[in-house]
């Protein structure tokens, strides 16, 4: 058996460029996905990351010890070209919130304010609410109908492999403060876009809309609900103090691993290392960056330098916007180099199932790349990537390629955006095949000379 | 058929009183057993107290609101002599809280104080922490070896179906803090008593020590390990206030069902109305409220007025001490007419076994007891009961007998002390099914002569 690779290599040779890399590519991936499912590279980044630096939204001193950080791990990584990419971006920041019912039946309430919010007047409002317990009974409503009243919705959101609930009930935290202050209402408030049942909020981004906003926690949206079902005028009482710094300094953190023979032709994936206040940013998104930067590392060592360079990117303001959009326009005049564009942000579950450009459908690369992943129980989309993600829209809208890896979000919106984005949550077995699947990819892709761009119709 | 009920009481005629107490016995304890799978008098009665009192620790405009309550709920279920029993307890109150890593790694944790704590001086205290993974680490430092130092255990508390593991690991909550300060201990951090995952801490009652001391959520607890396993010193800011009444106004609420035949001879029964402030306290211990005065109210019910009383008692300082003592002290006199005394704090699941005091076992109505339960699938212990509660302590010291019904505790460490305590975490059917079992207790109980207290030996 000692000689079979080099009469692989050598039939190879004689064969051409494209049947050549067969062989060493399957192997290659399957080296690296193997080397993955035992490697500690991304649960140690995740673990430092949520230790060393915790709560981290764009704009804060947090923001910067975390620049640092991406820096230094990088670097302490063997990545090259470690470098920083400035930007300004709009940041709003969290002060003192409170709310409680102060009639019928006097109760605090667990809230967090939406980001975004307007602050109250000093000394905060009180008014009565009305609660709908689906998002369209708040649109159903005339104009001039909540006047002077906070508007609560209550919808709750169900549970999905794919997150897609998310999507669907995501608009009543995004844009329900605009809906209700174009009805006359002086607040709005929103049960959380949560899947579990604990007593803590959950925020996130929505539209300002020049009222206060906040999530409930579904405990405390289940609690209005019963009250308001009494019949009684049920009256809130609502402190919120927030700041906006519209042109925060900003940050995306850039490794690479150079390649050899086509150093200009570029991989770039990445995660976003800005993260919401309450948690340590742990599911949402230092596993995304943990994810990348070992899947990275993986790929780069499994068989030397890469042929190409595989970029990753730290984005850093993702949760607030921006991050995806600098980088996009510093890089339009290398977009085309760009061979394919990914990201992770949906947490650190098993990646299920993965949608790849059918363009290079038949190349080596990708055929050797689906053959990594049955022992990874990991599906291959019958349909195109269509999500791409948030950091990389910037770029999809350059028409780079981009892959969609779907990850198992069963219980990512259980913990996401709120104080439970912890450490404790990730499972490492289940980081690991992730970053398993990436590291098979990344090698494919970084060791051919696939093209993912639709190719142009025959004349 | 019609004429069956009257030959079976003409027969109990001739055969005696005990013999003749059986059938009917057995009638009652399953009418009373069916009529509670199907009744609400629980859930609704523990909806009405979470939603319109809320949290209600002794000593708060809260407390007194749960007190009117308790007299209105009782009365409109149709409870005799209502009435309030007054005593006084100390009350301790919690002030605003805070805790932060401040150096290497900033970060913020979630804490509660401990009942009982002291406050730290206005501007806080900020300390190097000692981290000790079990309490007997703690325990196995020797005087002033923590000169200075904040204290912290992290012990972690398993999941046990009896919440036996309370008792294991409940002393690094109840009396770390005394050990800290004779150590030298500035102040003092306990890992919640938690077996949960979700960053919200858990509070309870410590040994006052005169330092501060505080409860992290199981997720800081383990921040505080990763970072002190670093090897550098962890330093934590803690600001913490609150108040002391050593004389709160307090109040045991009270109802009956009154005897037709021995109203003298009554059985004990309750819950506890005041709570931890953090939650809603709904499975600590609006469950125990609500599962024993729906039970009385079915046994009650299942036979017309019972030959002997049935009262609850929503006693009104668990959590703080002091309702069973003052209860015992007010009943002294009457000690010797209480039949039995049971109490419900276990919260809201499933009674999976039963113990009830031995002296009694061959009574029919113990028998016509037991034959209710295999549909309920709770089993008879071979062991006498052992625990009974703490607020029927007081009356146990007077000797009167008691029972222990076991619920599946699994999931209550989850919520226990916590803002997690809420209605939602109440699974309707495990609490009809805990009724039912109390219900056909108090029914053979009340409509018989059983006599739970030990035979004097023969001569």
């Amino acid at each position: 058996m000692r000689h079979l690779p080099i009469v692989v290599f050598a039939a190879a040779l004689i064969a051409g460029p494209a049947i050549a890399q067969t062989p060493s590519l399957a192997a290659g991936a399957a080296a690296a996905r193997d080397k993955a499912l035992s490697d500690t590279t991304a649960w140690d980044v995740v673990e430092s990351l949520t230790t060393e630096i915790g709560p981290r939204p764009v704009g804060s001193p947090a923001m910067q010890r975390a620049r640092d950080w991406g820096v230094a791990t990088l670097k302490r990584l063997g990545f090259e070209n470690v470098h920083v990419e400035n930007f300004t971006t709009n940041a709003w920041s969290r002060g003192p919130e409170s709310a409680e019912v102060v009639a019928p039946f006097a109760q605090k309430l667990a809230i967090l304010g939406i980001g975004g919010s307007s602050p109250t007047p000093a000394g905060g409002i009180t008014a009565p609410i009305v609660v709908f317990t689906s998002y369209q009974a708040l649109l159903d409503q005339p104009v001039g109908a909540l006047t002077g009243k906070i508007a609560v919705v209550t919808q709750a959101m169900g549970r999905t492999q794919d997150g897609s609930s998310y999507g669907v009930v995501g608009v009543q935290r995004r844009n329900g403060a605009v809906e209700a202050a174009k009805r006359g209402a002086v607040a709005y408030l929103a049960r959380s876009l949560s899947t579990d049942d604990t007593r803590l909020p959950h925020t996130g981004a929505g539209t300002p809309a020049g009222i206060p906003m906040a999530a409930l926690s579904t405990v405390d949206a289940q609690l209005l609900e019963r009250m308001a079902g009494r019949g009684k005028p049920v009256s809130v009482h609502l402190e919120m103090a927030s700041s906006v710094n519209p042109a925060a300094e900003a940050w995306n953190v850039v490794g690479e691993i150079r390649g050899r023979a086509k150093p200009d032709e570029v991989i770039v994936v990445g995660g976003h290392l800005d993260s919401w206040d309450p948690g340590t940013g742990a599911v949402d998104d230092g596993a995304g960056v943990a994810i990348q930067t070992a899947a990275a590392k993986l790929a780069g060592e499994a068989a030397g330098r890469p042929r190409r360079t595989i970029r990753v990117v730290m984005w850093g303001s993702e949760e607030q916007n921006g991050s995806g959009a600098a980088y996009a326009a510093a890089h339009k005049t290398e977009a085309d180099k760009i061979i394919i564009a990914g990201e992770s942000d949906g947490g650190s579950g098993r990646i299920w199932s993965v949608a790849t450009p059918p363009a290079a459908n038949g190349h080596p690369a990708m055929v050797a790349f689906r053959a990594a992943l049955p022992p990874l129980k990991a599906t291959v989309n019958s349909t195109p990537p269509r999500s791409g993600g948030s950091d990389i829209a910037g770029l999809m809208g350059l028409k780079v390629p981009f892959v969609d890896f779907n990850q198992d979000m069963s219980r990512y919106f259980d913990l996401h955006h709120s104080a439970d984005d912890t450490l404790d949550k990730i499972d490492p077995a289940e980081l690991a095949q992730n970053v398993a699947v990436w590291a098979a990819f990344l090698y494919v892709a970084a060791n051919s000379d696939v093209d993912f761009r639709p190719k142009p119709a025959a004349p």
